[in-house]
């Protein structure tokens, strides 16, 4: 179940994403309803043939932030009186923004909202054919024995039985992907962790549940049938497990890169020590820096990157809106506007 | 399994929401951060007090949407000069719009994000003392072996192995809880599909699973290892077991409403027959049309029960947005913008 997947299933000679699906290339267009674009409605090889770097986080507005702070930090310039625009606006579901090489997307809270997101962002790269795309989730979590404001990068995930697959029930049989993240990229990323930085970075394993109450052993939500014993003894035990925080992505976003063959990596920063307390205690401006972190640290991934190469922003053909067709492009916004 | 809940153990003695969780009480305050509400921040009671229906659906844009028309079908004015806004504003995830007697709020894709949703609107009811509220799902889905454009009243809800129950992780040992919705609702709504409606409102199975695509059958995923004959013949057989439609939040909504001993429904349209195909192939008028069905019936249900109490408009405590401690208020409104 381990095994890594042969090289020559995920990617064409040149490193673009090849997509481990046969009836993509016999479909007259593929509309990706959920960011809004499509194969033929869009040039989607000018608009994302640049991309690199793939970021995802939970909110539009944590995102929208995120672009605007990576454009500084990469030194990307937009042509005057312009501004960042959301590219899947008329989706109504997900924010997605580019900066250069780097896009970053809204993915909404949990498996399901990830993984439908990523399904369409693997597409994305295979019809814009992106070469060997990172992917990073940048999140905030609970931690399990760290203090708030720890940065965590996950070795592993798992799920909230410690399995470190994700499951899937797919026409009718329980489909089951292993959850591995990319160990090499994890290493890189910690060794750019300064001693500097005012707060801890490590790295563990991340639990990834279904629920944000009863499925983190909360004693806060509308049920609780345990008592705060019952919690702490589970708690301590994932903890001796390797656990060392819990949110409700990682698995998925794990599981379906690594399927993909995409290098990723998750970066959290917790808002709470689970074995002290449930809840967010800490003041908004201390929030507000936490939530920096993880973002930190993955701009400094992508600036290294990038000045290694000899330049900040990529060459490359991409970075502008091109219709295809202009019937198509109507077409697909009307269409995304509706789907579920 | 099956067995009912015990009403003393889900209401109190004047039907208002009883917590199947000890330790809320305990609490100092309880804070809603998904909502950006607090239990002693805001005064629930006065702001929620008078609510009756609350309407859950994927975006925002769509329950703005309901909200607006909602308004006008139960003749709800509001003060010259103000207009609707979104309570939740400050969470960034859901939206939440208050119409008199009905909550409309959005509650994303999938399991875990209505999940949430569900925890922290059911500890509002409790928290504004609301009597024998109704919930109901209003949204789109794919239907099996019926026409693009059908309402669906589910009468229960399966996973995607056809069991009738949500299964959770809590503190590492599996939950079952029964996915049941109201049948009498059911039976009612059904009887409010007028003969002179274009098109049919049927009652079935819901199938409700983790995923959009492989999850669902679709040929068009990032991934798919099936063929299309695998992917008919497990549609074929999916409707002989009475499936009639496939979404993806029905399964906590039933569980999770059934467990807090809450009446609940869920009334979708269909966006296309996956007998046929995966894809949305009609034209935005016609989607637009399509979703407001499921709307519509919501809202009849709505007015007769308003009309048969006698007026449009519920008399009670409720509507104002107050503020219990400025102190608190915004803080639950800070923190409320962090929260994962």
């Amino acid at each position: 179940m381990a095994q890594d997947i042969p090289q020559k299933e995920t990617e064409y000679p040149d490193g673009s994403v090849r997509l481990r699906n046969p009836h993509i290339q016999l479909m007259d267009q593929d509309i990706l309803y959920h960011l809004a674009l499509g194969s033929e409605s869009h040039d989607l090889v000018s608009m994302f043939g640049d991309v690199k770097f793939v970021c995802l986080g939970g909110t539009p507005k944590r995102m929208e932030q995120f672009a605007f702070s990576i454009m500084d930090e990469i030194g990307h310039k937009l042509p005057a009186g312009t501004t960042l625009l959301d590219i899947s606006r008329y989706s109504y579901r997900y924010s997605m923004y580019k900066v250069g090489p780097v896009l970053a997307i809204s993915h909404g809270m949990g498996i399901p909202s990830v993984g439908i997101l990523l399904h369409e962002v693997i597409k994305l790269m295979y019809h814009a054919r992106v070469r060997d795309p990172i992917f990073f989730r940048i999140g905030t979590c609970g931690g399990i024995g760290i203090e708030g404001g720890t940065v965590v990068i996950s070795e592993d995930a798992v799920d909230g039985l410690l399995r470190p697959t994700l499951e899937l029930p797919v026409l009718g049989k329980l489909l089951q992907r292993p959850a591995k993240l990319d160990k090499k990229l994890a290493r890189e990323l910690k060794s750019l962790a300064s001693a500097e930085d005012p707060y801890d970075t490590v790295t563990g394993r991340t639990m990834c549940t279904y629920d944000f109450y009863e499925g983190q052993g909360r004693l806060d939500g509308a049920f609780c049938d345990y008592t705060e014993a019952d919690k702490m003894h589970y708690m301590t035990q994932i903890h001796k497990a390797g656990v060392v925080n819990i949110e409700m992505e990682s698995l998925s976003f794990a599981a379906l890169t690594h399927h993909a063959g995409i290098k990723a990596a998750v970066v959290c920063v917790t808002l709470m020590d689970r074995l002290k307390n449930d809840q967010v205690l800490a003041p908004k401006e201390v929030l507000d820096e936490w939530q920096s972190r993880p973002q930190i640290l993955v701009s400094r991934y992508i600036k290294r990157y990038l000045s290694m190469k000899g330049r900040l922003s990529l060459d490359g053909p991409g970075g502008s809106m091109c219709v295809k067709s202009p019937r198509r492009f109507k077409l697909v916004q009307q269409e995304s506007e509706t789907y579920d």
